[in-house]
């Protein structure tokens, strides 16, 4: 099967509303797919936080006011960070029935929130054990990085390094977030604490945004990608039920599956999209991966082996630091990335040569992990 | 492709936590399958309102809580009050892949919500063109009712039969909401106004409550009963952006191609569960199934056709307004019902010689309609 068609807005503080993000990104898709919406089988949504923010769940039914007269199947899909890429796998099922479907990202974070938005992010982590007590995900991620600079023994440079790298990249995505800001590493050094180790430049935005994908069963034009495997895992909500916080089992076994169902080892990996909501998880996901050893991701950031012309390329979109992190959207987000890279069209940020992308995303702590291969043919 | 396994908890206002209801119904549905969760590739969570009403969203991890080490596939699938019924579908997709998958609904209503619950169930409505204008669920099924009150001519006693039947098929099945309430016709007409023409018989109640189903490509066992069709549509958020409000079209589409994937008409169907949030929407159903012609559902009613000895019982159970209506499960526990049916263990209200069931679930005010066919082999 293929992605045939890819399209998605701006991400950053955006005056659009969620129904016109949603709108412009499925019309893309469908017009660089040179299909019509008729075409369309079933349309998978993914959002996140629709509810507690916008005061809009059923987002399924508001997607078909969009296209009215269609009457197709839709449905929401909601697994935290990872919706996206968790709706993906779901049109990829229903590839078996519909001949061309599509998959739709959208959050619309900016906004007069019904509650606050720190209180409605928090609401992707374990209410009894992890909300209770305080633990938002900048502090969750915090402890994750403290393990994993003492057991590993590096410091926050390696942290100021990811965030350097994902800044500079989104420099040349006039879609990200941060496309206009240039960012130093001073500015990364002297930006305030978040949650020790964490700063404020260790933290990826709140996004406004949408990505849309069209799944299409059969090759309908060159440039179109195949989708090598998508698979996701699920793993405890709260992180106090695990033994180990410096790597996260979903990423290994998603990740497991997809190379083993697309017959290929990491390092015939061209270039990667990583989720890096904070930068510490962009290391725990290169490990993950099988890009590095455990503990030794750190080193390809500091050798720029992450770089365009490094031995695995990574974010070249900017990442969920730069490029933005609308949640709904995200993994769609990467996947659009790698749809740009495997066609050669991605302009001064071309990975030469491109010919196997992967993304990995991740739902809260890593209670849900997906990791989405795809093929230039 | 079958059901192997069904479990539910009892509907109501009930001491249990939202993890204790989801985690009670699963065990219930893999032992009635006589299973292992081992054996389970896939799950698919169905859940409304956990985010604005529970503060927990990312259900899939919470499940994955649940069942430690198990690290399967899991996601959530939210389509208002129809969310159980369109996740039933995606499992169904799914059945490709895996040997047995599991369907989880679950709905914790009744709690200390961090925002009020009719703010946060009118989030399944259109949030600027009915929301903004106070459309609740109620006033927008009161208009409803006044159309279809006023084409067809007929009275509130219709509503009032409707309310008094599903009270007393509750009055046979144990796990119902008003199982133990004794409701007499003078109750119903004496109770107060909602919306008029609505009282408050007219309405379902706020139950909690948890259906889980385990689904088999092949059969294993004499008790599996036999998906005929699973098939859901949509339509616009806004009933303000249609032009009929006594049929729902998505039900309509839903019901012919259900009907067409199973090779049956309505007239084959030996009990049908459809979905009573309000009385009128039974009326609704009835005629956009097919069972009546438009407008005649209230023969159908007040002619006892719809009792267990009729032409087409109805809501055996006791339906959304006297089983209960936890909004996530209740497409399940209309299966679960369709289930214990087609099994031929209904006991005092088992339906004789039932041999094909359907389910219709609503979510919204038919922005999404399912429809589900079930049959004893």
């Amino acid at each position: 099967m293929y992605i045939t068609g890819a399209g998605r807005t701006k991400f950053g503080v955006l005056p659009q509303t969620m129904p016109e993000l949603a709108y412009e990104a499925m019309n893309s898709a469908i017009d660089d797919a040179n299909a019509d919406v008729r075409d369309i089988g079933a349309i998978f949504v993914s959002n996140f936080i629709g509810g507690p923010l916008n005061g809009q769940l059923h987002l399924n039914s508001l997607v078909a006011s969009l296209l009215p007269g269609t009457n197709v199947p839709i449905v929401r899909v909601e697994t935290a960070c990872a919706s996206s890429s968790t709706a993906l796998r779901q049109a990829i099922f229903a590839l078996d029935h519909y001949d061309m479907v599509m998959v739709l990202g959208v959050e619309k974070m900016n906004s007069r929130p019904i509650i606050g938005i720190t209180e409605a992010i928090a609401m992707a982590s374990d209410r009894q054990l992890d909300q209770a007590s305080g633990m938002i995900f900048p502090a969750s991620y915090a402890l994750i990085a403290q393990q994993y600079m003492r057991r590993y023994g590096i410091g926050h440079e390696v942290l100021e390094q990811v965030s350097l790298i994902n800044h500079q990249n989104s420099r040349s995505n006039p879609l990200a977030h941060f496309y206009y800001k240039d960012v130093t590493l001073e500015t990364i050094r002297k930006s305030p604490v978040v949650a020790t180790p964490l700063n404020l430049f260790d933290c990826s935005p709140i996004s406004d945004g949408a990505v849309a994908l069209v799944l299409s069963r059969k090759r309908r034009s060159p440039r179109d990608i195949r989708i090598l495997s998508s698979q996701y895992s699920t793993d405890t909500l709260s992180p106090s039920q695990r033994r180990d916080m410096t790597s996260f089992a979903a990423t290994k076994i998603a990740a497991h599956l997809a190379y083993q169902e697309a017959g290929i080892r990491p390092e015939d990996v061209d270039l990667a999209e990583v989720h890096d909501c904070f930068t510490i998880s962009e290391l725990v996901a290169l490990d993950d991966l099988g890009f590095s050893e455990p503990g030794r991701a750190p080193e390809l950031i500091m050798d720029g082996q992450v770089l365009r012309d490094g031995s695995i390329p990574v974010n070249m979109d900017g990442g969920l630091k730069a490029d933005g992190h609308p949640i709904g959207a995200t993994g769609l987000a990467q996947l659009y990335e790698l749809m740009i890279q495997l066609r050669n069209e991605a302009d001064v940020r071309q990975v030469s040569d491109a010919r196997i992308g992967l993304a990995q995303n991740i739902g809260g702590i890593g209670g849900t992990a997906a990791v989405t291969l795809l093929g230039r043919d």
